[in-house]
């Protein structure tokens, strides 16, 4: 408890006052948090203390993702499901061309780099790089004040999609190397569960939610009391989040689907009341846990075990490819939306494209692990890179776009 | 992090609902968290899983923790320095009142329930009615909106200076017993080792924190960003807070402290700019955190464990005790303050109680603990009945004082 509380007492302040900082230099506030973050994660280096330790903790991981689940429920809010659904075709290309190409050139950078290796250990380099993270994407949105712009419904809608697909490669190719390595075979039907657990979790937010969370907002208003409306926001909000883990997707997914489902008429009598509007109420929460979340994946960055030489050409491929893999769903743009913004937003790849490499590490094809260590760094080298080159980056795009074509 | 989340799906709309109702029966929302606490943390009697293991989770109390602290600091912000000493003397009276009536009383029980004992057992056993837990007694004053009253400062000053006394007569009786134990000799240095840092916190707080934090609150006006002074009050309060722990103290006393020493004239010019005032922007994290807190504290409640039949006698006549010894503060109340608010105020033990108890489960005395397995049942009897009984107790004698003297 006294570290979290000196953590917290350091992060809220650094974190406010970083962002202020690179605010004046015309970038959004993440970049001063994550900037934040790399500096508590490399203390040790200028002799100060090792937070390793505090970033694992179990208490400072739960505040952080709490961070990104209201973040994203936040953002979610901002949009109306019918909006969201008005983009859907075009965000389930985006999603696709962004699954794909990142897997082709993933798989050809296995191929060039790790010549005379099995062909499922390129297809996993590739599955690696397929995964959107949309924390750093989202927030990037709402720094510039952009969330409700056509581009940011595709992305945020393709990122969502990314995610169901990304799960499915996931299983897919890891169980086709443990098929090749132990003998057994593929287990289709756990593949197939895994998929429907997936799309069940998406149509159930999306029919019984949007059915279910209107009568239930209209049962509530007979409970007088102040704030009832913004217990059972949130209380629908981590419902959802609990859900979509259950469903195998990110906790964040699920509070995306429970900002789109709820809309403000629900509220409407509320504020009438007097009562504050709930995105108002909750720019306080998302004030403290938010740049928690953000200066955490900051801390991630080990400066010196991302920066090997001996794998630096690997790492600079891996990066290119993941990079260019994402740009390509510009193309999938629809008229009149800036494509540059499209591909920009999808490029990050946060904590989400770790997890694959942390699961491959633990894959072995051949009496070897999948992601050898020299693999694991490059990983971390291309998630860093697309992580802190996305806020800059996407802030240009989307203020380049707003003047050429004013987007509503 | 999927437990944590549906905890809090649970306990989010669960309080606020079970307040709602509690309030509608005309009792401070307070209880109803504490019901539902209750309920939750004892839905193995009706078949349903046994949640102890989420009651001692890390994340779980790290969060209730937090709102014990954010709440606390909502209380100390609603009171200044000044008030706060100008009632000093009183508070420090009805404190000393408030420690030597119960450890008296706890002696005496000692002496009827456990004749030929060491007079040490009974010593402890006194020391452990003495501490009061204020988080109970704020909450009420909150919810009545009583805070502002000279009575509510001088039961909140009344318990700062209690941590400290109890903390010195925990630190005598534990060194006494232990050197009873090991016949080693007591080390006066230690217990004025400790007593030192307890009182250096609160003079830090009050001198440095009073004439620094207005300074520090000056600069902060140079970054222009929305929130600064939101993120450095939070900055402080999690700051004093981990103070207060390194000075032994409770981190709740530190926030209170912060409280106190921030006042709304540092926050004049923000609240002139547009941006919401301190205290408003703490609601919705009050909101979120706060029954976190209490439904954690009614989870206590283990009924079978509590409801020991063999232990009644003991249970009751320790709990008559208890409260008792702090009804006795009621004595010290000036002309024109309620007694019996005083007396009710300074009723609830919390954890603090339980704290006191499972040090003395460790303490060998004899080749025996010196809180039994008996004695500790008893001692959560007495936490339990004195923490249930305030909130009902303490809004009847506010409303009558407010009724016969209208308390400015």
């Amino acid at each position: 408890m006294p570290t979290v509380l000196l953590t917290l007492a350091f992060i809220v302040i650094g974190a406010k006052l970083a962002g202020a900082l690179v605010e004046w230099l015309g970038q959004p506030a993440v970049l001063g948090e994550l900037a934040v973050g790399i500096l508590l994660g490399n203390l040790a280096l200028f002799g100060g203390p090792d937070l390793h330790g505090v970033r694992q903790g179990e208490a400072f991981t739960v505040l952080a993702e709490l961070g990104a689940i209201l973040l994203l429920f936040q953002v979610g809010l901002e949009s109306t499901l019918r909006e969201m659904l008005a983009v859907g075709g075009r965000a389930f290309l985006v999603a696709c061309v962004g699954v794909i190409t990142p897997m082709l050139l993933g798989f050809g950078v296995g191929e060039l780099m790790r010549p005379g290796e099995s062909w499922m250990l390129h297809a996993f380099l590739g599955a690696m790089l397929s995964a959107t993270s949309v924390g750093i994407t989202a927030r990037v949105l709402g720094d510039l004040g952009a969330v409700k712009t056509k581009a940011a419904r595709i992305i945020l809608g393709a990122a969502v999609i990314d995610d169901v697909l990304g799960l499915v490669i996931l299983a897919v190719v890891s169980g086709v190397i443990a098929t090749a390595a132990t003998g057994s075979s593929l287990s289709v039907l756990a593949v197939a569960v895994i998929c429907l657990k997936a799309v069940a979790f998406l149509a159930g937010a999306v029919l019984i939610g949007g059915f279910l969370s209107p009568r239930l907002f209209l049962g509530a208003r007979v409970v007088k009391a102040q704030g009832v409306i913004q217990a059972l926001s949130l209380s629908f909000c981590f419902a959802l989040s609990y859900l979509a883990v259950w469903a195998g997707l990110a906790p964040i997914v699920g509070a995306f689907a429970a900002g789109l489902v709820l809309e403000e008429v629900h509220f409407k009598e509320q504020v009438e009341r007097g009562e504050r509007p709930l995105h108002e109420s909750l720019v306080p929460l998302t004030g403290l846990l938010v740049p928690v979340f953000f200066v955490r994946m900051g801390m991630l960055v080990n400066i010196p075990s991302f920066l090997r030489v001996e794998i630096l050409g690997f790492a600079l491929l891996l990066t290119a490819a993941a990079i260019l893999g994402k740009w390509a769903c510009a193309v999938a743009a629809p008229r009149g939306v800036s494509g540059l913004t499209i591909g920009l937003g999808m490029m990050p790849r946060g904590e989400v494209g770790l997890i694959f490499a942390a699961i491959g590490a633990q894959l072995m094809l051949g009496g070897r692990a999948v992601v050898d260590t020299g693999t694991y760094a490059a990983a971390v080298f291309m998630v860093v890179s697309t992580t802190l080159a996305t806020p800059p980056a996407l802030a240009w795009a989307i203020r380049r776009a707003a003047r050429a074509v004013p987007d509503p």
